[in-house]
């Protein structure tokens, strides 16, 4: 098949016209036929590569298999698992090598459109993606051989395919992008979608200011922000990002301080592998029930396939607690408090978002055992206390610590508690950091059997299961920070996770001003920078020579820099500089000489009024609803109802399935369009009281518990 | 052939009399199976499971494939790879389910040695587990089903299928432990090595002590000063372990020390994804090729296999400067100078060794980017200096700098500086950690193409490639500080890095003493305590009341606290502690009005003697050689030959073969027994003028340049 002629003759007899058609040297590997291609002076440029999958899906043994061959684009994320559901397939796995063989006697490397003719079309369910008919790219496809290449556009390709359907056995065109959401997608909204990321576009905006309207495109304002404030990048690795040094730094202030805050707790760091055996991770059933559709497992080193495959860890109670069983021996091990930083893996399907879902993150993960019940609930608010004020008092992002619903609480243990944040743009609580009593679920004797003599049992006979708690946080938070506090000029960073606080511009420097004068802002401008260092604000002098004043105020508070002080002759010729708040814009002079108090107050003032606009607008969104016909129109209202709540099961499902028959149209990034409880606060004063036996359940009518907050949520 | 008669009946005609046979719910994987078997009245306890594992060589395709049956005990560890080759197959795959129902009618959760019988064995290659014959355990074989199990003992088992062998197709007997090491286990030095074993045993050890002598059995001491110093514990995954707070701490204070110490330098911390795209992989050949053999690969999440398989980053170079080639647009993005604090995995199939060679381990890697060599060069140095810092300063590890060989340099890069340790009882070199110049080989056009404008062009048009480097300290460094201060008491830490510095003990409590004189006792602990806190010293008063001051005593010496002070009736009296040095054990009174001086010198002393009795020790083991018969006898006496050398690969390669085939019985840990370069010192100093012409290589005769360790290595 190799030939050029046999590649014409084919062509021709599948009515293809080709744009190219280019013999190379033998390349397997995507990356290798890419490289060939490029190397190739034939071959139109830029090009796409087409990449041809063939899934056999689970069948009887008896029956005939029928492939499913997928067309698709190079950068198409094809997810087999909803691709599956979506055709009614079960079980799609890569199909080997041998059924490959026997086919379409090709082998994966070689694969490509070309197979398909009005013979095999009917011997398989043909998928294309549906963005290739109207792309302009050139796309390459494999000349049925590895060293051999034809080049179509996206309307021939389609076109050669589209024409061997019959009704029996039509292509499947399938939006790709859409399917990532497991849900159809929308057509009736997608023009109207369409035409407000037009009107997001900030006009006039430069090229390096965000560009995109945070009340409009609140999903494309959010990545603008991070991209341009170099918190992060996109990485080959869909669903992963780089963390770069200014949000880095952000986890590290965070880490320091909640280090030392759970040391006098009696807490320790350790450091638990990162792989999980298959057997350890499935011994609570509960639990892995909650975890196993996202994890990521490891089959193959080098070139050795594993005798069993090795998950890489979702969160770690099963890889940790059989060694807490082996080092708990006496009521005396106990408390045992360790805490680890570390990396976990949730292969998350539905659509990725930098910091809120994404396949790899960083927190911590703490897991404690106690003697007592007693012991271990107070630990759980001792603990979410803290995480309260890593959000309020470091982030300046106000929470409500409560607890959630049986339905909400984590997989296999007793009960959860939460911070619960609110993001106003958009309207959705969303689960901040959460403090869990495991109870005695994991350390009864048919689960890690972690037990000990009672101390407390007269007879001295008696045992005791010990009493766990896990506690997590996650760099989510950093994701809830800058879309709170961030606006149309960009990132806003609240002063006590900034790295820089204070940013120094000389100002005034026109073509006119001699070296000397130049030198004597300069200098006057890092000489204030130093002063702030020593009184310890992070304080940076901006002398680049080779950007404006006004470059340098856009890039800073592109970033999001707290506070900006200008120096220019005249401030220098009364002693005095410029602040200019990146909060509120807000610019007022205050006296070089006072500086060393007045900018830490000034820092001060700002996150406490940052706080306190961000906390004003939650509490204002938190709207107490005693009816069901309230209940939709406050969620449409970008709103959390707080209900009187039974605390049921089934009720929460009915609001969850009833509240999302919304008329709103769909967020395509939003992970759930019902309404599920976010929490029920520790706090209930701020309500009417409920009256046991008459305040009713708006969901189903029954007797009201406590009041509860209802939204939708990330 | 689930019923009970039909499996009595197989059992009878290959002549097996099991010890019992038990009929359970269908168990399909392993840890169910163990479970169905533990809550079954009627199986004998304990017992170890036997797996069944059916592999396919490649064949040629129209050969009818001959499945290799393997037959081992639960914990051991088949490594396919290193068993093809034993057995002159290749590329063991694990047999499709296809293959199993084609061959044995069965799946493979069923699968059981019953299979074999004097037909089946024919068409089969089998192997057995060694160790299966002698053991004295109960072993669990599956009855051809997932609900019925039958016990067998191990010489039955072996037995059952020893009878089946001919001349043509033997039963293999192997050793999966000793295969591990990739060498025929060298049976001549087994007795002998056994019967150190013995000796190594301390005499009256009592249980919670070391109990294995360092002189004599060096690994097992070394296992076991981790485990009982409390530093670590294995984990399920083999290969893998836990760091423990103890050992965890250590790692957090080089942590904190080394970060300021880049942050003055300019780097700054970030974060990069764990996983790493195959095509991103593979782009630097001679990079890959070093590592290959040993990344970690993601083929599935939950239940979809992943298109491509995704590696885990056994190193971050590939997977960072795609985005350095994004990020470096001019040459005033230089330098670029990030690090990260993370772990990486090397999937080593040698025998794990903890800290030293582990499948995951902890450790930063710093990326950075130059406009030009000079630059670059002088931050090499600048890193391995901070290294030398760590380990001579930190960890009192003494170290020399220098340069690495050709053959032993960075896979890609351009040179390789280390800091070279040394462990006096193995006598063999470790490299401590290195800084890498990559010169221009991963910005190069055809690789990561990472390019700027040359600043310092006349003409305006040249470009430059960045000059870049990378740096890495693992947690090996804990590793070694153990094996070099460690003693037969157990671990000796460095008082800088030790999470308790000092512990102060109340001694002198009989029965006689009174509560009251108790409390002044302990009540004095506690106010040294508190005093050496207020003066930056880690003291801990040891107040538990269970247990004797000699049980105390013993407990912390064993984790290595560089100082014990002592506080009994008649020290109060004299208003006196007793000091205790860990590290020599010299015990002195000292006045405890002047504690807050004197303790903090007496660490530094600690410090500064243990740093000078390792260096001493080092120092003397660096022998001096100059022609070849002195080499081998110098390694076999634990001592670095150094070498004036040619600095030829040839030459290595040579002097590694030949320094290979020492008569010395090899430590089965070892991973090399010849001699390879371990460094080439910066410090020339200390040996002979290298007379250029005139002063000849040992190993080939050729010139001789620099003087160069030789050694046996980690």
């Amino acid at each position: 098949m190799a030939s050029v002629d046999a590649i014409s003759a084919l062509l021709e007899s599948l009515s293809i016209i080709p744009t190219a058609t280019v013999s190379h040297a033998p390349a397997s590997s995507p990356a290798t036929w890419r490289e060939a291609l490029e190397q190739s002076s034939s071959a139109p440029k830029p090009f796409e590569l087409i990449k041809t999958l063939v899934y056999k899906p689970k069948t009887a043994k008896t029956a005939t298999p029928i492939p499913l061959v997928v067309v698709a684009r190079e950068h198409t994320d094809v997810i087999s698992t909803v691709l599956g559901k979506k055709l009614n397939l079960k079980d799609l796995r890569l199909a080997s090598e041998d059924l490959l063989t026997e086919f379409f006697s090709l082998d994966k490397n070689s694969l490509s459109p070309l197979v398909l003719n009005e013979h095999t079309f009917h011997n398989v369910v043909t998928v294309i993606d549906n963005t290739i008919e109207s792309s302009s790219s050139s796309f390459a496809i494999r000349g049925l051989s590895t060293s051999s290449t034809i080049f179509l556009t996206g309307r021939e390709l389609f076109s050669s395919l589209k024409r061997l359907e019959t009704k029996e056995n039509p292509l499947h065109e399938i939006d790709f992008e859409a399917l990532k959401t497991e849900a159809p997608a929308p057509h009736a909204t997608v023009a109207p979608a369409k035409k407000e990321k037009e009107a997001a576009k900030i006009e006039g905006a430069v090229q390096i200011a965000i560009g995109i309207k945070k009340e409009v495109d609140f999903a494309g304002w959010y990545t603008n922000v991070l991209l341009k404030a170099d918190m992060l990048d996109y990485y080959s690795v869909s669903g992963c990002y780089i963390l770069k040094p200014w949000s880095y730094n952000i986890w590290e202030i965070i880490q320091d301080w909640f280090n030392k805050e759970i040391r006098e707790l009696g807490v320790q760091n350790a450091y638990f592998p990162m792989f999980v055996s298959s057997k350890v991770l499935e011994r609570e059933k509960d639990h892995i029930e909650g975890f196993s559709p996202e994890v990521a497992w490891v089959t193959r080193a080098g070139n050795s396939d594993l005798e069993e495959p090795i998950a890489i860890r979702p969160t770690s109670e099963t890889a940790m607690y059989p060694y807490y069983a082996k080092w708990i021996k006496s009521h005396r091990d106990l408390p045992l408090k360790l805490n680890q930083w570390n990396s976990v893996v949730r292969w998350e399907f539905k659509n990725p978002q930098p910091f809120l879902r994404t396949r790899e993150f960083l927190w911590q993960e703490g897991h404690t055992a106690h003697l007592t019940k007693p012991e271990a609930d107070t630990e759980v608010r001792q603990i979410l206390e803290l995480y309260r004020q890593v959000y309020e008092d470091l982030l300046a992002v106000p929470v409500i610590p409560g607890v959630k619903s049986e339905k909400e609480k984590f997989a296999g243990g007793l009960y959860t508690t939460t911070v619960e944040g609110f993001v106003p743009t958009s309207g959705r609580g969303i689960q901040a950091a959460t403090s869990h009593c495991l109870g005695q679920n994991f350390s009864r004797p048919e689960m890690f059997n972690i037990v000990v003599e009672d101390p407390n049992d007269p007879t001295g006979q008696g045992k005791t299961y010990v009493w766990q708690n896990s506690w997590g946080l996650s760099t989510r938070a950093i994701g809830v920070m800058v879309m709170i506090h961030g606006d149309n000029q960009g990132l806003v960073l609240p002063p006590r996770v900034a790295s820089i606080q204070v940013v120094i511009v000389p100002c005034g420097i026109t073509a006119k001003t001699s070296d000397e004068q130049r030198k004597t802002i300069n200098d006057k401008c890092e000489e204030v920078a130093q002063t702030l260092k020593k009184v310890g604000v992070k304080a940076k002098a901006d002398l680049r020579d080779v950007y404006t004043p006004g470059f340098k105020f856009n890039d800073w508070e592109q970033k999001g820099v707290p506070l900006r002080l200008e120096i220019g002759p005249a401030d220098i010729a009364k002693q005095q500089t410029l602040t200019v708040r990146r909060d509120t814009g807000v610019k007022a002079p205050i006296p070089l000489a006072d500086i060393t108090t007045s900018v830490p107050q000034l820092l001060e003032t700002i996150h406490n009024d940052m706080f306190k606009k961000a906390q004003d607008i939650y509490f204002s969104r938190l709207k107490q609803v005693t009816k069901w016909e309230d209940i939709v129109p406050t969620l449409d209202n970008k709103c959390v109802a707080v209900i009187p709540w039974c605390e049921e099961e089934a009720c929460e499902d009915d609001i969850k399935e009833r509240s999302g028959r919304s008329a709103e149209p769909q967020d395509e990034r939003a992970p759930s369009a019902g309404a599920k409880s976010l929490c029920i606060p520790f706090d209930q004063s701020r309500w009417t009281p409920i009256v046991p036996g008459q305040t009713k359940c708006p969901g189903c009518g029954k007797d009201a518990k406590r009041w509860t907050l209802f939204g939708r949520s990330y």
